[in-house]
């Protein structure tokens, strides 16, 4: 066993703009960091425990959930370990074996696993049109409903990507809540990637369920994440124990014991800051999607954006690729010596990025170095 | 919303020895420290992900799971979000809903609460002795076997845990592996007190299963765990989603997507050496069993101590309390004053401490310091 390569573990990214999408919102503040210093070590944060960790005064757990309980507009938060592990909690909590969810075709994968985790049939609502735009059809969830009914299913849960991970995509939360609620089905909304960046009201779209990730859009370190629920379901979500009854079953007495909810704590203030500056955000994102479609990319999903992630079709760099000996590293590599990383490697028909936090400097900076390196391909070829 | 409150998060206790048994296996070593910096934000583990986080080569995590499983000697290692949610997916995953689980009456909470959620019954394997040693009779559980058998009821699992988080009893987890096997039920083995603070050899006690805790007991941040399985339970464990191939149902696609990880990662090799000097942690312990008897504290759970984590009744501490101003809390401020932490407030007809991991001067000053108090306290009444 050779454990000389767990020294000296090192992040080559670090310093350098990350254009990810999952990266961005995670990024941590000054004000997590420290806290970090402080709280590291194992089960710090339950020092001062007497038996169940959110209702912890100090650090200020406690009154942070109900904090977050106002910032979504639920009646209840609890902490998970992020969005997928809300999922499952919620379909294993209010859902019976066999159960239908219906949920868009933009779902996230781990809405796909949590639902097979939970033994449940997934049925999908498609889109409204698919290339280039592959918005999801959301008054499709009537007719998916309607015919379930029909053939005699029960429907557990009605499950709605708010923004999806691929194009980026904002759906209108409360046409579905609406249907939902009509048909009398429990309506969880995944805002994997709107809370923490932009604001989400689960009461005003008429939400059971939402479940947001720390670690993809609250500025905090992984994994943690949040469930609101409203009042109705609190008897099924937050079930105790019958021999131990102060625990909650669905998060096995407590989810999150550590530094990853420390850091979501920590970074509160700074996200519910920048939350108000989302209008700004999105001048950034349409700015770059200008600029880059100048130099031959094509924004895929639909326009003009309403969130940050942006996937762009790129034939511009695939035709580069061919030609470059590098073949379709070459963007990834000119790209790294420019300080910024992010992009797949070798990718060239596609590419997903997102200038989510970045300062208007820098994203003039992005948009200079793509630009800067596509037309010098052009000139060397 | 007063956000000041998250502002400047504090730990007061950061610099003090903690007694508290959940917090000495779980303090970090400078190394984890030191990463922590690197890989701090959101989703910063994943820069070089190819689609399953345990396959990740940059950190090291795909060349970690195999070491971690030579570790502890089982066939695969996956990582989770604690000890809980690892008993959680083996029950999940390997029982049917109904199911009988058998397990010893020192089994922590979250085994009976794991299993609750599992919808599975739970049977109890009960003391040889009960005060003062609360030995469980592992013969027992051949007996509970035999008796499950005659009813016609179907064992999913047999459950021990390896040392108990409130006597710190030391199992003989072989007796229960052997007669496991014989029976042809599946083994878990939950070792958050014991993986990482002392050597734990999963196939010498016929372990199909064996879980622990890196907060607890691997000086890692919480929450993180290690689940070790045996070849013949792959298939169920790790079992694919039919939709995404690459990625297992019972862990979510990932489980654990952030720094806890790292910090695991980066003590390893410090868990891997302390590990090694765990007669010496013995010594200690038993040296202040030794000191603390004489001060009239009466050791519970068997003896001499074979774990760190000790419970004494202390009707010493009972008789101080009644007679000081400060009630009950008489000896958690005499102790804070003198740097020392971690001993329940209020509490004085039984204390549960451990000084694993402190070094030899810190242990014979927190002697010393609950002498003084002692006698001091006798001599002012």
């Amino acid at each position: 066993m050779n454990l000389d390569i767990y020294k000296n573990l090192h992040r080559a990214n670090r310093e350098l703009i990350n254009l990810n999408p999952i990266q961005r919102g995670g990024i941590l503040p000054t004000e997590a960091k420290k806290a970090i210093y402080e709280f590291w070590d194992g089960y710090s944060v339950c020092d001062f425990c007497s038996g169940k960790l959110d209702e912890i005064q100090n650090p200020p757990i406690c009154k942070f959930k109900e904090d977050l309980a106002e910032f979504i507009n639920m009646d209840f938060v609890r902490f998970t370990h992020g969005a997928r592990e809300g999922k499952f909690i919620v379909m294993h909590s209010i859902c019976e074996e066999n159960d239908y969810i219906v949920l868009d075709k933009n779902a996230h994968y781990t809405s796909y696993v949590a639902a097979e985790r939970a033994k449940l049939n997934v049925v999908e609502v498609g889109y409204e049109e698919e290339y280039p735009t592959y918005k999801i059809n959301l008054e499709g969830y009537k007719e998916v409903l309607d015919n379930l009914e029909d053939e005699n299913k029960n429907v557990g849960l009605v499950l709605l990507t708010h923004v999806d991970g691929n194009f980026g995509n904002l759906n209108d939360a409360k046409k579905v809540g609406k249907i939902a609620k009509k048909k009398g089905v429990p309506f969880l909304l995944n805002c994997a990637y709107t809370v923490g960046r932009m604001p989400v009201d689960g009461k005003e779209v008429k939400a059971d369920f939402i479940v947001a990730s720390g670690h993809k859009s609250m500025a905090a370190s992984g994994p943690i994440g949040i469930l609101g629920f409203s009042e109705e379901f609190e008897d099924k979500i937050a079930k105790r124990s019958e021999k131990f009854p102060i625990k909650e079953i669905e998060f096995l007495g407590c989810t999150s014991r550590g530094l990853p909810l420390i850091t979501l704590m920590a970074s509160f203030p700074y996200v519910v800051e920048r939350v108000k500056r989302w209008d700004e955000e999105l001048k950034k994102t349409r700015y770059l999607v200008e600029e880059l479609e100048k130099l031959g990319f094509k924004q895929l999903g639909i326009k003009p954006k309403e969130h940050d992630l942006v996937k762009f079709e790129t034939p511009i760099l695939d035709e580069i690729s061919k030609k470059d000996k590098r073949k379709g590293y070459f963007f990834y590599e000119e790209l790294k010596k420019r300080g910024i990383v992010g992009i797949k490697p070798g990718v060239t028909k596609e590419v997903k990025m997102s200038v989510y936090g970045l300062e208007w400097e820098q994203v003039k900076y992005v948009v200079e170095s793509i630009k800067e390196i596509i037309l010098q391909s052009h000139h060397t070829l």
